[in-house]
């Protein structure tokens, strides 16, 4: 039971750690963005559909901090953030369990995209399914998999989510 | 202020209970929503005019457990999540009181449908009127009224809110 | 440290406060609604543009109570509650800091419509930017800045966010 105590004990740290990646996203400090990943990590968005099957790689994929800011760095270059913002509302945390490689997190959100004009649209919900670990004193991820409830998004998609 | 404490430690408790009801719909497993309830148990869903009109039957209406799961056999049968599936996003509650039956909690939710071509929508918003009440052990729901904001969910309406 | 133990302990106050805000205003209690600002208080609701460019004066602009309490009196003449009706889907707060006025806050928000007919639809985005003090035993606003992510949203308010 002391490993569900101390599960239990960091629900606080993960929805702060959540609150904080949105808002990098959303305030349009996208260069931090990779700084809530471990160094070795896994990062991919994919589809319910896609992640049902099994499918290894979705949408995106990276695994490591590099890729992701690589990512970064070509979206800066496409000038994305100049013609749409997100606005992230990410739902409670299901801790699920807790294995070598960290803690294992479920959490729904949604994500509305505003573009330049004003318009305003439901862009995507879904789960994010993440495996959690202390690193250096910070909660990190060492795994964020996306899944996207619709299939509809890939086409579409630009930022992180 | 005892009774207010313990209240307030229920918070921690009814945030996983809403996390975990929201999860077994959303990922269709709609046999495990049964569940979520005391034997004797009231679920209904209805409309804010309704409610305030006072009508006692709504959009939905079972009185025990076995009552739901008569409902989720129903929808097997019609094959409904074949064709759409929903994502909740449920608020924060706010603990009203507490009296001989349970706890009297009041959550704000937002319910997006995705449908089989990838379509998504708005789908419904309202809140959960709630008495929650600790059987053997774990938090289960005594009465869960659903009162849409909008008149208009009815004529669509057809998995579990 | 001693501050920030403090911070983190007023988490739980804040997410209660903003539970109950919204309640006021989607249950249609507006006049109970400036009871959560202090009485020397700043409530603005402006948009990204116009806060990124440090504008003073946004959408909407009270500088005390009693503007606020002006406000309500101005909305119920209009009867703009018999038109429609919102709910608000209110995230996690991100504590960001404490000075001598009270805690910074930022929070992020959803708000849908609901129109008389049973119409829905997402009508703004954003984030609230709040400094939270404690007043006569009670978490009160004393400054909440509501920063609309698009800019689209003015000409159609008209209840606070």
């Amino acid at each position: 039971m002391g490993a569900i105590d101390r599960v239990a004990s960091l629900q606080g740290g993960i929805v702060q750690l959540n609150a904080e990646y949105a808002r990098v996203i959303d305030d349009d400090r996208l260069e931090e963005w990779p700084d809530f990943f471990a160094e070795a990590c896994v990062y991919t968005i994919t589809s319910i559909d896609n992640h049902r099957r099994g499918m290894p790689v979705g949408l995106m994929y990276a695994d490591s901090k590099g890729m992701l800011h690589d990512r970064v760095t070509a979206l800066r270059k496409a000038n994305i953030y100049e013609r749409q913002a997100y606005r992230h509302l990410i739902g409670l945390p299901a801790i699920l369990g807790e294995d070598e490689r960290g803690v294992r997190v479920e959490t729904p959100f949604l994500v509305v995209r505003i573009m330049r004009d004003g318009r305003t649209d439901l862009f995507a919900t879904g789960r994010y399914l993440d495996v959690i670990a202390e690193t250096a004193g910070a909660l990190r991820f060492r795994e964020r998999v996306v899944v996207c409830d619709s299939s509809r998004v890939d086409t579409l998609l630009a930022l992180p989510l």
